[in-house]
């Protein structure tokens, strides 16, 4: 449907003119499709760029001059761009051979000396600098633009949703708060940092053992926090998200209980003393400006995905602009965090179960699609303990539906699932013990020679990323071609990377961490204990699509020389697949061994808890597709 | 043996206040162990970093300051290092927990608003940038000093050596100079260019079909060439060197012959004219000075291993940084350079045999050490036709010296050859038709079940990329995990790259292509034509060392289904692999048969050589070491 923004352009470039909003007169002004935390989904409030385009895509950035106004997004979205814009708009496609990026269009239709402007809350610091370097080239001028111009000109922008934020025990955390901003301080203290900032929503959930819903599929609520090596933790947050509970956990209340954590019993157990402090959200920026005014000892600390907003308010002199503390303590799952992730996976995997065997069982005698799968299978899912919601938007696509990566069923394109066509099934779910993200392929009737060939070439390169030893620290992207070498021995090949980090009951993208084909400078490579998806597939246009996608955690390898440490994957996952669709022909020894134990596990894990539960037909389905195929 | 530098040193620091060589005085001075072109090999009057502190390693930065002199290198360099210097010298080690870079050891030792000298002609543009951006962060200012201080106190540097410069005839080059500039000026037309400014030697050398002798072990010759898009090529030269047979090759003698590239025969072929000019080699930068004036359209183009020196004088707003348009097209060989490197490869090939036979028939009845490995190599070599002199310098290495993985052997270290030690030989040499890099390793005697288990899995990696079939454009850093899995599975690993460009009768290190660990942001991607070498090893610290290197060229793959077009390698490296060091209970089928047609090619190609030849020693060992594994 396309959007009418011939009025809204008109009173954004009245604004660009207006010296009540700008220092001067902007020539052009950039609206990025990000927020102020440099969020993977953005709330209704925060998704400006689709306000003023019509465009909703997950990927891209506008740029409105006086006479022209540009969308730049990637191929993904092409179509979709076209049929969501109106004439005033011009797409701009990024990744063709003729693509050129938005910095050097405006470098190139705009004169030298002219203004850009842009919210600095919502880019990065990192991306700032590019950008300023970018405009600079050119001769012209990078304007911070502090009163974003969207919002002044959005009459009907949705309002502030308070949702109560979450407490998450130790029964499921593994660790208490205060000794995880412990250890934060000590990092900082190895920096003589003067603090660290944290502006990333899931390392502040993380950190708290906290939980929010301020934003689609992810568990997390808008705050920041600001850890200072004298034992203060700052916490910025609407109030009325604070509960009572909250208040006990954080230890605000008089007499609230201390949670004791065993592990901190020796010398750190001593250490310390953790406080927190709560301001308003807003106040952060005037915080960090007093406090350059009042301490004249260390740099502050913050992640290059940092609001340049925050960063402006800090001399230059006094910027420790690096990778989050966090990340890597978040990326590594304690014991408990992992044996709450194998259980929600087991619970999970039971709940696929269910669904694909109701699937078999009612595909023929009714009316079953795409949105009834998705429905279903979430509705299998929330029957389980400790089920909160899904973790993404599912993906159910049925034959050539299958072929769009990253296809999410609507009314207009919804297909019947039929005993004609493949069916994939990309779905997860955030349990209070864990987040899961699994795919299944599947085929109700006789597969082609050729899908049979694809899907067991596909699962070849799944068995492979499962398989690998390799040294500890070894970063995904070099492991990623694993998983492509039998489609490209026959010229097939797939356009998306191959694995991505997995938080624990948080985003179930993760980063840094993951297989891509794409090098990711910040990935600290892979250790014990981080958790990926492995997801290799294969996309015929027109066709089909095929997917396989098991969550693993990173192991201790035994090998029978030791020159260093070395690692290796174990699954999370436990769903069977689907024996008709593997070509066993195509298989060594090893790999049908290997598909044989695994579904072995499934058959122990979830066909134990299926049991337990009286799912008979469920369990029925799984002892059936979990034969052995040797 | 160390060098006594407190004269030396004293010398510089007087310099680093004298006004006659430094607009202010500095606290700093930096010394890199570049010259003005970022070559790999330094001509002797260009080791300014070993003349001050006495370290002759490949790499490393000198920093002097008032007090201090310290000396940064890698892990590599660590022992010699200590070796070589004095007490005037700290080693700052490279890559440790613990070490810093010189930038930050500089920021963190001098004051804000020192001043840190550094000769512009040794620091690429791109280098030059990164440094003033870390000194900035300190507060501190990096000082363009234009006289080098180094040179002004060096008493005994050596002189200029005038070597001729040597035409490479279109038979060896298949395509004529001026078709190539023409191509260029294609590309500079394409950025709107003014010129493209060439500094980069064996660009220099390719384009003009040029080699000469000024670089150890690289056929090349200082120089600066400027292409300009009207077809004037200025090429800044010591004229002494240009003789009249490269006049009559530039066309600049009258009644030159004038050579027909018959692929231009058609609309490329009555393309602009192109003239070259000469200048003097130092007269580049008052050249690019007076052009910046003269000319007021276009960019200036460098690539980022541009020296700053030149840079310098042009404005920002007339730069271009971007790699070098002749990269690529250096890198992707045409037909009768292939068919050069190939036949150059048989004849190495021929010598290889002639020197593993006559090493088999000494070893037990004469003295035979490394050194004399290096000799005869190399006397073996230089018989045959074409040879010009090596490619680098030999690395022989008996038993636990092959565990050094950049071993030269030396009067000191030098091991004898016997059958109780493996031996490894990574050696090669420039043809006037191509440039060879091959390593095998024997064992002379019997190998251990452990060097036989290390020696198959490294063949097996071998194997692996030779035989990988991937999408054109895959970077090697993709496929670098393809020769190391059969490794890792039992705990192994080697610490160096498997591969590098190679160059057509030029620099045996090619950049960027390659197969490495870490990315190479400037990594065209694999394309039919390119050539690399293909090395994987492992190295058995205090034992010995394997490494298995051939040459490859990069070739259309025929797959049987084609989503996109996929590349595969073939061999251009003849010379047996040792088949006692071979387990086959660890090859698979398509492993033996790999081998086996291998073998094959090498007594077919190899073969019909040594026996046109009259070599029957070496016939009769090629034989033998070439019989069917399977």
């Amino acid at each position: 449907m396309v959007k009418r923004t011939s009025q809204i352009l008109r009173n954004l470039r009245k604004l660009m003119k207006n010296l009540a909003f700008v220092p001067e007169t902007l020539h052009a002004y950039i609206v990025p499709g990000f927020d102020s935390h440099h969020n993977e989904y953005l709330s209704p409030r925060d998704k400006r760029r689709d306000y003023i385009t019509g465009f909703t895509g997950s990927s891209g950035y506008a740029v409105i001059t006086e006479n022209q106004a540009c969308l730049w997004t990637d191929g993904r979205y092409f179509l979709q761009a076209v049929q969501e814009m109106d004439e005033n708009w011009t797409l701009m496609k990024e990744g063709t051979a003729e693509s050129v990026s938005y910095t050097e269009w405006i470098g190139k239709n705009l004169p030298a000396g002219a203004r850009i402007g842009a919210d600095p809350w919502l880019v990065t610091h990192s991306s700032w600098e590019n950008l300023e370097n970018d405009v600079n080239k050119y001769g012209q001028e990078l304007v911070a633009v502090d009163k974003n111009l969207v919002d002044a000109i959005w009459e009907d922008r949705p309002g502030v949703d308070v949702y109560p934020i979450q407490p998450l025990e130790i029964y499921y955390t593994g660790r208490t708060w205060k000794s995880k901003v412990r250890e934060v301080i000590q990092k900082i203290k190895a920096e003589k940092a003067a603090c660290y900032i944290v502006t990333t929503l899931d390392d502040i959930a993380w950190l708290l053992n906290l939980r929010g819903s301020d934003i689609p599929y992810n568990p997390l609520f808008f705050s920041f926090v600001v850890v200072c090596p004298d034992g203060r933790l700052h916490l910025f947050v609407d109030s009325d998200k604070v509960t009572v509970a909250v208040r006990q956990h954080l230890h605000l209340e008089p007499g609230s209980f201390v949670e004791i954590d065993i592990r901190e019993s020796g010398a750190e157990g001593i250490a310390l003393d953790v406080k927190v402090e709560l301001h308003a959200y807003e106040e952060l920026k005037d915080f960090i400006h007093s406090m350059v005014g009042t301490t004249d000892q260390g740099q502050f600390w913050f992640s290059p995905f940092c609001s340049q907003s925050i960063v402006s308010v800090i001399p230059k002199s006094r910027r420790l602009c690096k990778t989050s503390p966090i990340t890597l303590m978040k990326n590594v799952k304690n014991p408990v965090e992992l044996q709450g992730i194998l259980e929600s996976h087991i619970r999970d995997g039971a709940a696929l179960c269910e669904f694909f065997s109701w699937l078999e069982q009612t595909v023929d005698s009714s009316e079953v699609d795409e949105l009834t799968a998705v429905e279903k299978s979430r509705e299998f899912r929330s029957s389980y303990e400790n089920f909160v919601g899904l973790s993404f938007s599912t993906i159910a696509s049925s034959g050539p539906n299958g072929a769009f990566v990253h296809y999410k069923p609507k009314e207009e394109t919804c297909r019947k699932l039929s005993r004609e066509e493949m069916f994939l099934l990309d779905s997860g779910a955030h349990y209070k013990d864990g987040t899961t993200d699994v795919t299944r392929t599947v085929h109700l009737g006789v597969p082609t020679d050729f899908q049979r060939e694809c899907y067991t070439r596909v699962l070849k390169g799944h068995i492979a990323i499962r398989n690998t030893v390799c040294p500890v620290k070894t970063k995904g992207n070099q492991l990623d071609c694993l998983a492509r070498i039998h489609l490209w021995n026959v010229g097939l090949d797939y356009n998306h990377g191959t694995g991505h980090g997995v938080g624990h009951y948080l985003n179930v993208h993760e980063d840094p961490i993951g297989i891509h084909r794409r090098p990711y400078p910040e990935d600290p490579g892979l250790d014990v204990g981080m958790v990926i998806s492995n997801e290799p597939g294969y996309y015929q246009e027109g066709g089909f699509g095929i997917r396989i996608e098991n969550l693993v955690h990173v192991v201790a390898a035994s090998t029978n020389y030791n020159c260093g440490k070395f690692v290796t994957f174990e699954d999370l996952t436990f769903v069977p697949h689907q024996r008709k669709l593997i070509d066993p022909g195509l298989l060594t020894s090893d790999e049908v061994s290997y598909i044989d134990s695994y579904h072995t596990l499934c058959r122990e894990k979830v066909g134990a808890l299926l049991r337990s539960l009286g799912k008979t037909e469920a369990l029925k389905w799984l002892i059936r597709e979990t034969e052995p195929l040797g």
